[in-house]
């Protein structure tokens, strides 16, 4: 019985989230359902977060505990024959038997897409929200900018636990342009941070949009981020924009970090 | 009565194609009905090209007369509301009355994705063709510069109506990596001709990823050219990673060329 680390990738428009639950399509669920035609015993695995319903994954980690005779190459294999086509595994590979995916990642990263249209895109609309009218990028990376370091964030989400802090330290976060010679302009959002509320990022992404669309002024994350949890934040950028794109764990060697992605 | 030209966009995934059938969901069909909740009272709309089933649009050609007594932006509305998540107007003007979208095209042009990774990804596959091992882009660039200019392409795919000409003349046929911080390598085919034989653009990428492959020289292009309909190219890319990206129309004026896109 050996531990194993598993970066996963799912398009996640057709599961209610990643958490199994009784009577939903999950992304756990049918992932242990694939672990299980390998002879896993288990009850649950273990994952750095829980994605909403309708929000995909480039960079999920999961890990399970499984007797395994071959190589972590071949388990990626025999896992990605019994996954469905919208969930596959990237990477597989022995971890210390007490790895945990989110005790011990480091910090997160995030990426949600928009693109500019005034009219619907059935190209685009899969990955990314739709906003109309189009939006001013300096605004929306100085409103950005404004997020980085040690806030409390309570008017952009809750905390996992009832009753748990709310205070979350943002590594990075940005806007750029997707390169790309197709009209309409398509701009990705990332984020990083050590850790994320419950809706946190869609929840920014409203606003910094709004400030973009110079519906608000680039003050009024400055303004939540002072009044936390009292001026809360009520709009919600849509779940199929947002990917949850990797998760940082310590250097084994104790120095530094390593990205899982 | 007034004749109006539509740009389409869609994605072809749950489509038997573009053209209607009798027992299939095609585009071509959902787009008719459609048009009914408008009064349109036509038999058949006309279209720039047919793709096939699975293949994509982003600037799909339609044109139809109807009765319309509001403004194009109006109609654009009023079909965008009657038509499904997977198939929307871009753009809708009047045309001339006897406009056709496919004998009056000059030109057409259509991209295809390709990634570059061992093991399936989620995220990509819907858009692109996963390929592995990796590819040379210098290598599949100049094998794509012997496509340029007028070739019979009958060993690439077949005319029309049997019997028809299979020579064409490509006017630009170039391979880029779409620029993107994510791995794996994403490249784009742009292809351009007067216009293309049934699977062309399809079977010339299954070549031209061989060549990327080092499985055949660059001269493979030329061996098939030189042999039209003899040494018949029996490889063929999986739709999915195709689009039909616009279609040129002459320059009103009369003078060059304008694209609809």
């Amino acid at each position: 019985m050996a531990r194993y680390q598993i970066n996963l990738a799912y398009d996640g428009t057709h599961y209610q989230g990643f958490q199994k639950q009784a009577r939903a399509v999950t992304v756990q669920g049918v992932f242990e359902d694939a672990l299980r035609h390998l002879e896993w015993k288990g009850t649950s695995i273990l994952a750095a977060g829980r994605t909403d319903t309708g929000v995909h994954a480039s960079g999920q980690v999961v890990a399970f505990d499984l007797d395994w005779k071959h190589s972590p190459d071949a388990l990626l294999a025999a896992l990605n024959a019994h996954l469905p086509r919208d969930i596959a595994v990237q990477t597989a590979t022995c971890a210390r038997d007490d790895f945990h995916p989110r005790f011990d990642a480091v910090s997160r990263c995030y990426r949600y897409r928009i693109f500019c249209q005034a009219v619907r895109n059935p190209l685009l609309e899969r990955y990314a929200w739709r906003v109309w009218t189009p939006v001013d990028q300096s605004q929306m990376n100085e409103a950005s900018r404004a997020l980085i370091g040690a806030h409390d964030f309570a008017s952009f989400g809750s905390a996992p636990r009832r009753g748990g802090s709310t205070r979350r330290t943002v590594l990075g976060a940005s806007w750029s342009q997707v390169c790309s010679s197709d009209s309409p302009v398509q701009l990705n959002f990332e984020i990083s941070a050590d850790a994320f509320l419950y809706h946190m990022v869609r929840s920014l992404v409203h606003l910094l949009v709004r400030i973009g669309q110079a519906e608000l002024g680039v003050e009024a994350v400055w303004e939540h981020l002072s009044q936390p949890g009292v001026d809360v934040y009520q709009g919600l950028a849509p779940a199929q924009g947002l990917t949850l794109v990797s998760v940082r764990y310590p250097d084994p060697v104790g120095n530094g970090e390593m990205d899982n992605n």
